[in-house]
C-alpha cells in the first residue's frame, strides 16, 4: 500500500473515532493528514454521511488547495487546514469539530483557563479562543482566513504545547504530530471544557492552576524528561 | 412499491432516527410526511412504542384530518401538523419531540439565540418561541390552535430560512423539505440549544453572532451560491 | 404459570428495565408489585447485582414484611412500599430510584414545579418534596416513617393523579396501576427533573404553566375524555 | 492460578469496569490491589490503551516501586498508591480517575458536602479535598507527595468510613477492602458529584444532611447492625 493510501486509511478511521468519541453530531466534523514529502493533504469529503463513508472517499488535495485524487468535494474547511499545515511545520493532522463544550467556549468568546493536571497533561497554559473574524474577512476568503486568525492568535505561542484554539462562534481546531495525537487532543479539550464549566459553577472564584503544577504535569508527558506511558512521548 | 407505501417506510425510519439520536424518551414525538400530490399525510400512530412499531403501522390521513388507511389512531399532534403542511407549502415532512433542551427553552419561553455557526448553518436567525397559547386557544381545538399560532410567529419570518419553533411550554417542531430534512433539523436543534445553555452559563453577558456571520455560514450551506456538501443543497 | 410467578417475572423484567432506561447506578433502585387479591408483594432483593439476577430471585413479602416466598432479603426498602400499597388502594406496582435529576430535587428539598406539557401529560401538579423525617423518625422504622411521610404529603393530594414524590434528602418514589406504569412515571419524573432545572438556568423567574394548560395536557391521557393513544389510557 | 495471577485477572477487570462506569477518557484512570502477605502491589501499566490491554500486562511492583513482573513501565501514580497502601492498612485496592464531575470539584478546589442518602449509603461525611501541594513538594517525588498529602487529609477522619478524596486541581482517589470495592466507590463518587452540582443549582442556600441521617444509612449499610443486601456488609 503507498503511504498515500495508509494515510488515506487513517484519516478515514479518526473520522470514525470523532463519531465513536461522541465529538460529532451529524457530519460536523473532519479530521485530515499531510503526508510532508509530497505535500499533500488527504481530507473528508464534504457533508458526506459517516455511516456511508469509505477509506476511498478520502480526498487528496495539494497546498493550493487542487483536488489530486477523490470523486467528491474535500471538506470546505480545507483552505483552514492547508493554513495550518503551511504555518505549522511540526503538524501532520489536524482536526475540527463542534464538540458541544469547547464549541460552547467558542461561542460564549472565551478561552478555556488551566483548572487543573487534565488540561496541564496536554495543553501547556489556557487555550485560546481567536479574535472574531472582521466583516471583510469573512466576505472573503473565510476559511482561509479562519486559518490565519488561528496563526495569528499563536504568534507568542507554542503550537506544539498547546495544541488546540477556539475559533470565536464557530469551534475547536486541534492538531498534532500525526491524525491520531490531534483527534486525541480533541478527545481531551472536549472533556477539559466540559469540566471548566463546571469548575466554574462549583466555585465561582477559581484561578488558574499554579504556573509549577502546569510545569510538572505537562513535562511528566512531553519533552526528553517525560516518565508518563511506555517511552513513545519521548 | 406506491409511492405511499414509499413514504410509510421512510416515516418509520425516522421515527426510529429520533430515538437513535436520544430525541426521544418514551413515546413522546412523532415525524410525518405530505405526498403534495394526493394531499395525504402519513403519521406515526399515537402513544405506541417505537419497539413495537412497524412501517405498516403509520397512519395516513387527508388534510382534514380523516383517516385514510392504518388501523391505529394517528398522533394526537396530526391537527397541528395538517396546518403546518397546509400554510407552509414547501414543506414535505414535520417533526415534533420534547427533546430536553429545546423542551428546556420551550419551558422557559425563551428564543434560541444565535450564538454561533452550527446554529446559522441550519437556521438563519433566533429560533423563536411562540407566543403561548390563550385558555380558549387550549380548551378548543388545541393541537389546531397549536398550528395556528406556529404559523403566526412566522407571519414575518421564512418558514424555510429557519425551519423550527418552540411552543411555549410544550417543546419543538422542526420542518424541511423532506421527512429527513426535518429529523436532521431537529438534531441540530438539540445540538444548538444544549450549546446556547452553556454559551450563556460561560458568558453571561454574551451576545448574538454578527449578522454577516449569519450570511455567510448559512448561504455557504444553502441557495443557489451554496458550497458546503457534494451539491445537494443547491 | 401462577399469578405469583407471571407478577416475578414482570418485577424482574421492570428492574432490568430501569437499568435500560439508565435510572440506576451499581444496585440503586427496586421495582414491587402487589397481588391484590392474595395481598402479597413481589419485589427486587436488597443490594444484588442487575447482571446476576433471574426472576427467580425476586422475593416474596406479605403486608406484614413476612418473608412468604425466596433466598435472598427483599429490598431494604420493602417497608416503605408496604406502607405505600397499604395507603393507596389503586396502585399496582411501586418503584424506587436514586435517579440523578429527581435526586437532586429531593437533595435540594425542592418540589419539582411544573413547568410544561411534558410535566403535565403525566403529572397533574408540581411533584412535591416530602417533609424531612425527624430525628426519632429516622432512628425507628425509618423505612415504615419513610412510607408514612410520603402519605402524609399526599394528604390533600391525588396520588393517582401526581404518581410520584421526592423522599427530602432521599430520592423519588413512584407508582401506578401496574409495575410497567411505575416504571414508565419513574422515566418521566427523571426527563421532568432535568428539564426542570435547566429551565429555570435559561429563565430565573419562570412560572408554573397556567391550570388550563396542566389541565389541557393531564386530561388528554387520562380519564374518560382522553384521546392519546390507542385508548388504553381511558 | 497462583494469588498474584488471580489478582493480576481482577486488577484487568476493575480497570475495564472503569471503562465501562464511563469513568474514564484515552488512558486517564489506573486500579491497583495488593496482596498484604507478599507486600506486593499489582497496578495498571502508565498510559496503555484500554481496548489493547491483557491481564498479564499488569505490572507487579513492591511497596519500594521495584517493579517485580511484567514488561511494561507501571502507571506514573504508583507511588501515590503504595503511599496510600503504607498508611491504610485495612485496604485492598485504590483506584484513580478523572471522572468529570469529581475532578470538576478537585479542580474547583472544594469538598463534596452530604447532601443525601446516596452520598451517606458510601461517604461517613463529606468528601474531602486536600490541600494544594507546595512548589516544593510538586517538583520533587510528586506522585509520593500526592500520597502524603491524602494521608495528612486523612490524619483526623476514618479512612475506611470516608474511602475518597479529592486531590486539589488534579482529580479522585478511592480505596476500600477489595479492588471490586473501590471501583465501587469511585462510580459512587462520580453520581454524588454530579448530584452535588445539581443540588447546589436547584437551591443555592441548600445545608449538609442532619447528622442522625448521615448515621442511619452509613450503619445500615456497614459494620455489625447492617441491614441492606444479603449480609455480606457485616
Amino acid at each position: 500500500m503507498s503511504y498515500l493510501n495508509e494515510l488515506k486509511e487513517r484519516v478515514f478511521r479518526q473520522n470514525l473515532e470523532l463519531v465513536k468519541q461522541k465529538l460529532v453530531v451529524l457530519t460536523w466534523g473532519n479530521v485530515s493528514a499531510i503526508d510532508r514529502e509530497s505535500g499533500l493533504l488527504v481530507i473528508k469529503p464534504s457533508g458526506v454521511d459517516y455511516s456511508a463513508m469509505a477509506a476511498d472517499d478520502m480526498v487528496v488535495v495539494d497546498l493550493d488547495g487542487n483536488r489530486v485524487e477523490g470523486r467528491l468535494n474535500p471538506s470546505s474547511d480545507t483552505p483552514t487546514h492547508i493554513e495550518l499545515y503551511k504555518a505549522f511545520p511540526d503538524i501532520g493532522g489536524v482536526v475540527h469539530t463542534h464538540s458541544l463544550n469547547a464549541t460552547s467556549f467558542a461561542q460564549a468568546g472565551k478561552s478555556i483557563t488551566a483548572y487543573g493536571t487534565t488540561h496541564a497533561d496536554c495543553f501547556y497554559g489556557d487555550v485560546p479562543c481567536a479574535r472574531a473574524l472582521t466583516k471583510d474577512e469573512i466576505e472573503n476568503e473565510y476559511e482561509k482566513n479562519t486559518g490565519k486568525v488561528i496563526i495569528e492568535t499563536f504568534m507568542d505561542l507554542d503550537y506544539m504545547a498547546i495544541p488546540a484554539v477556539l475559533v470565536k462562534n464557530h469551534g475547536p481546531f486541534t492538531w498534532g504530530k500525526t491524525p491520531e495525537k490531534a483527534v486525541e487532543n480533541a478527545v481531551t479539550l472536549e472533556a477539559v471544557a466540559e469540566m471548566a464549566i463546571k469548575t466554574a459553577v462549583i466555585n465561582q472564584t477559581v484561578q488558574r492552576v499554579d504556573q509549577y503544577l502546569l510545569d510538572k504535569h505537562y513535562f511528566r508527558k512531553h519533552g526528553k524528561n517525560a516518565y508518563y506511558g511506555q517511552g513513545e512521548n519521548k
